[in-house]
């Protein structure tokens, strides 16, 4: 038995998100694992560093599966892609300790959230980013953005439905850059609650925009109440861009996406 | 009657071009006028600087058409945005004089061909860039390049099919810039043959992967014969981005596309 890690790319715009949730719906999941299968030639499981939500892309997913097949690197990578959809991909694959687990062991996550904002829409970016029309203050934002670093209750910023225990989470960082039109929010933490990033840049947009004052924040973490909290905001502009590891199993580090910011951050 | 020019984004993927060539199949260009017309409340005639093919995009389509409707500025911009697919999107609008004409008063075109020259292909760009997988040497197509630069016959260069009676073009300037895992080719002409851009892309990335020499490019012109050419390259790595015209109409500059290149380069 081999356990694979793999790095993944996908646009999810035509997806219900990463995983499984009905015989017959092609979730990212699914599609993968019909891929991986058919170059095993035994059904392949996939676990993932985390799970994305409909609309909802990764410019870095890591994920493993454990295999009895014995196949080169070139008919793993080239053979998996090209049986996948335009709209996934394997960046990487290679094989890892038995004791890796690319749930478990991520000692941290990150996403980008992507914003373009502009008066008119942008066609090239369709499905990708998130169009906010009214013009934001970024700065507003970043100010906004400090109170959320560190270790919080989160309760403010969970879906109502969000089934995790534990409501506190370690944000390590949360950085606003602007390049043009496009205002990017790159976050990293220990883990995410469900729609925590897509209700953190909700809020931030609406307090960008001067809708609410930066300190609202402070308050929303102190209320711990979903139902004082912001709009959810689009899953087009979220991506997972990375999971991190222990260094001992060794995973290959890229640049961090999406491929067409990669260079701007 | 008034005459307005437009500034025009779309992702030509899921189109068969810009020109109306046949009842009942969209084109960019009927997507258009069928969005306008509903605002014009009559029918409405579209004049582009350029045609585009099955898959090509536009960052900076510009065109124009005439009107006997009255309407706000927002009424004209916001509500044909609203009625146009996420694919196509218009980014200015603005009155012109009649003596103005998107195809003939142009003086130069301008396009950008996006090489994503990696191993692996990416989902994010998927339709948006053309996927090289053999490294490509920039340094070598930048040579290559230089030849065709100035006034040359491009008959090696344009499709069998195309019905131009002029095959002498003015290339003011062609760069090839390199983003991590884009290649960039910027061009602009006094005008283009059909498949002219896509033939040279063809031509430099065979350079660029050692298949040919850079002199091949003067031997090329120099033959005057398009069987003697390279491959076609994909139409998804190829942008019409601009259209320049003398600065008595007084258009709008925009910054040069794609979005997620805007910056770049």
């Amino acid at each position: 038995m081999t356990r694979f890690a793999v790095g993944i790319d996908y646009d999810g715009s035509h997806y219900r998100g990463w995983q499984t949730q009905q015989e017959g719906i092609a979730s990212i999941q699914s599609t993968l694992e019909q891929a991986l299968s058919k170059i095993a030639n035994h059904p392949v499981i996939l676990h993932a560093a985390g799970r994305t939500d409909a609309g909802v892309h990764a410019a870095g997913m890591i994920a493993h599966f454990d295999t009895t097949a014995v196949r080169g690197h070139k008919n793993w990578l080239l053979g998996t892609n090209t049986l996948l959809p335009p709209d996934i991909a394997l960046r990487w694959l290679q094989p890892v300790s038995d004791d890796f687990h690319a749930r478990f062991k991520a000692i941290a996550r990150r996403y980008r959230y992507v914003i373009f904002n502009s008066p008119q829409r942008s066609s090239q970016l369709a499905g990708k980013v998130t169009w906010h029309y009214h013009p934001l203050n970024v700065e507003r934002m970043q100010l906004a953005a400090r109170y959320l670093v560190g270790h919080h209750n989160f309760n403010s910023f969970r879906a109502v439905g969000c089934q995790s225990r534990n409501p506190n989470r370690h944000v390590h960082f949360l950085h606003l850059t602007q390049r043009g039109s496009l205002i990017i929010l790159d976050i990293q933490a220990d883990g995410f609650l469900h729609h925590m990033v897509r209700n953190i840049a909700g809020v931030l947009m609406a307090i960008g925009q001067g809708k609410a004052e930066p300190e609202w924040v402070q308050e929303l973490l102190a209320v711990q109440d979903r139902t004082q909290g912001g709009v959810t905001a689009s899953g087009s502009g979220l991506y997972f861009v990375d999971a991190l590891y222990p260094p001992q199993f060794m995973l290959p580090k890229e640049p961090i996406g999406p491929i067409w910011l990669a260079d701007l951050l």
